[in-house]
């Protein structure tokens, strides 16, 4: 159903930015506003809220049942049929709510050549809605932290799951495979992401999505995963090894480990997102690794399992209770292997953090004895 | 490996259309031409072709060595920091190919939001490129046609495992977390989209996403799915009965039939993609059940699987050897149940239709025996 409530704080926010109104594709934005958990296609559809708390859905004839039982009798709906396009529904959406040649933001969801379609047929001003509800979502309410608290457990359950499982002789793709079915054991239906499993010198590529190699004696395996539970999405990291970890290996991990504390330790009354992120990368840069770790410390997560705030160089803004995001740094050693530990932490009404991942970070507790 | 041929193709179409150049993002489109297979994420990336044949390729620094892998040497390289932005890469990418100002077009893969952010960081005036590549795109070659032959007798064989599996007494969900094991059994490592498992009044909805329902005796049950087979898609429909189907439900199957039967025979020389629609719907029509089919008969399909040509009213562009699509008429009541049938035909080189599907459509063949 449409989250009035929530409809009212965005109408506000649009007020604020000078806009008419606010057009929301398939998108975590929509999930959040009307419940509606869709993805973009050449069906276009998704829904208008004004700045006067008054809203239009773009529905599809095809998908008009499923859109009413999603958004219930609140808005307008401005239907059109698949050999007439959706150009005419758009703009009958526009007329109803009055914002025709208003300033009319276009949220994630929205693909460009859509966007286009609708700047060639009718008159009005195009803004980017990129990050206008990020005020909303990024403070999670006690509703929502107790069920990122619970999806949070589920991928700490499946984690281990995964150190009793994985032994050398397994590729990377049965390891991933089976991910899906133990989230399903820990009580969570969906992944949030494809997992990734990067074992050996594919661990360089924070964001590596092979799958073929085999895992051997020895190795160093990034497992980084995560679920939806009620639509929230996990996200967390361990680094496994085979066999016992040589020097390096053990002393990248140390590494790792100590910038992740300090990441999570950093979260403290008026730090901001780039505090973190320096907090956790100082340590690497004093190590000596500091050009082995060339990415952000983290993101939001909530719906969508990259959102505001991030953890990153340059966003000044102080974090606020109720935001809730990863702590990730790694090492990436190119031919090599890598290293990465990532934990969600929520912050507190005391502006301290809370992380809401448990699985041990030491050394010992990543280490699979076959 | 970036393709030249298709690179030159692509560049042809551009100077055609008065283009200056097209920026692909995360699609289907860059996969044709670039070989990357990725979808749209905050993490802007893609690859720009210009009129006269060169390439740059917007790189996070975090993707690079995954991008060069897909890519090659062929482009420049734009690469961008999570911290910088993006914008000043691309800036960079259209400085290098001398693009500046110029006529850029767009495709399906760009978020409205990413284009918003360049139309506010430089000079260019924005093109829609829904559609650009379909005129090489929609025309398969022979290599592709093999794959795509492969593809459709593996959702076939699925399909075959599908009537064995199917009792009374399972849910939706059950069957369809099913679907991706029987692919992988019969050869396809990936499905192309999420399987529809639409089981007595939910076949009524087209497009039904839910998963709940425990099948029962004398139940009608829509099956939509396909799978990927060396990156083309499969996708195929077949209805279900378990048990006896009433007077009405057997009526409604043998229009439906007929339907089906009757648009993969509109294909011949010189039908567009309207008669294809037209020759199915009027036998539904005909048989007084129009308002019961209020979508397209047909989507191409290809490495996306809903790809042009369109099977569609108004879509009065003659067919073409090469083209594969859908003939997919259904008939849902609401409230009752849904009949789909649904085969994949290619066009050959004579004008004539072959279709790819080859699992039964007679009513005895889709009746469950427990």
């Amino acid at each position: 159903m449409i989250n009035q409530k929530r409809v009212e704080l965005l109408a506000a926010e649009l007020k604020k930015l000078g806009l008419d109104a606010i057009y929301l594709g398939p998108s975590t934005d929509l999930e959040y506003i009307g419940g509606l958990d869709t993805h973009p296609d050449e069906r276009v559809r998704g829904l208008m809220v004004s700045k006067d708390c008054r809203c239009f859905a773009m529905t599809p004839l095809l998908y008009k049942e499923e859109m009413v039982n999603a958004f219930g009798g609140v808005p307008f709906y401005a239907e059109w049929n698949d050999h007439e396009g959706f150009t005419g529904a758009f703009r009958r959406g526009c007329e109803h709510l009055g914002v025709v040649g208003g300033k009319i933001a276009f949220n994630d969801g929205v693909r460009a050549v859509d966007m286009l379609a609708v700047r060639d047929a009718m008159d009005l001003q195009m803004c980017n809605g990129a990050g206008i509800l990020d005020p909303l979502r990024s403070r999670k309410d006690e509703g929502e932290l107790a069920v990122m608290r619970e999806a949070s457990r589920i991928v700490d359950a499946v984690v281990g799951k995964l150190l009793d499982f994985i032994r050398p002789g397994m590729t990377e793709r049965q390891i991933a495979k089976k991910i899906p079915e133990f989230f399903e054991e820990a009580g969570s239906n969906e992944i949030s992401f494809a997992p990734i499993v990067a074992s050996g010198p594919n661990g360089s590529m924070p964001h590596y999505g092979g799958d073929r190699r085999v895992i051997e004696e020895n190795d160093v395996i990034i497992l980084d995963l995560g679920g939806r539970y009620k639509s929230y999405c996990s996200d967390t990291t361990r680094t496994f090894f085979t066999g016992t970890p040589t020097e390096e290996q053990r002393k990248v991990y140390e590494i790792v480990r100590q910038a992740q504390a300090a990441g999570e330790a950093a979260v403290q009354p008026g730090a901001t997102g780039q505090d973190v992120d320096r907090a956790a990368r100082q340590v690497i840069i004093d190590a000596g690794y500091g050009e082995y770790f060339f990415n952000r410390v983290g993101h939001g997560i909530g719906l969508a399992v990259h959102e505001s705030p991030y953890m990153i160089e340059g966003n000044d803004r102080p974090l606020e209770p109720g935001n809730v995001f990863s702590v990730e740094p790694g090492i990436y050693l190119p031919g090599k292997f890598g290293v990465r530990i990532e934990n969600i932490v929520a912050v507190r009404a005391d502006g301290t953090g809370e992380a809401l991942n448990h699985f041990p970070r030491d050394l010992d507790s990543v280490c699979i004895r076959g």
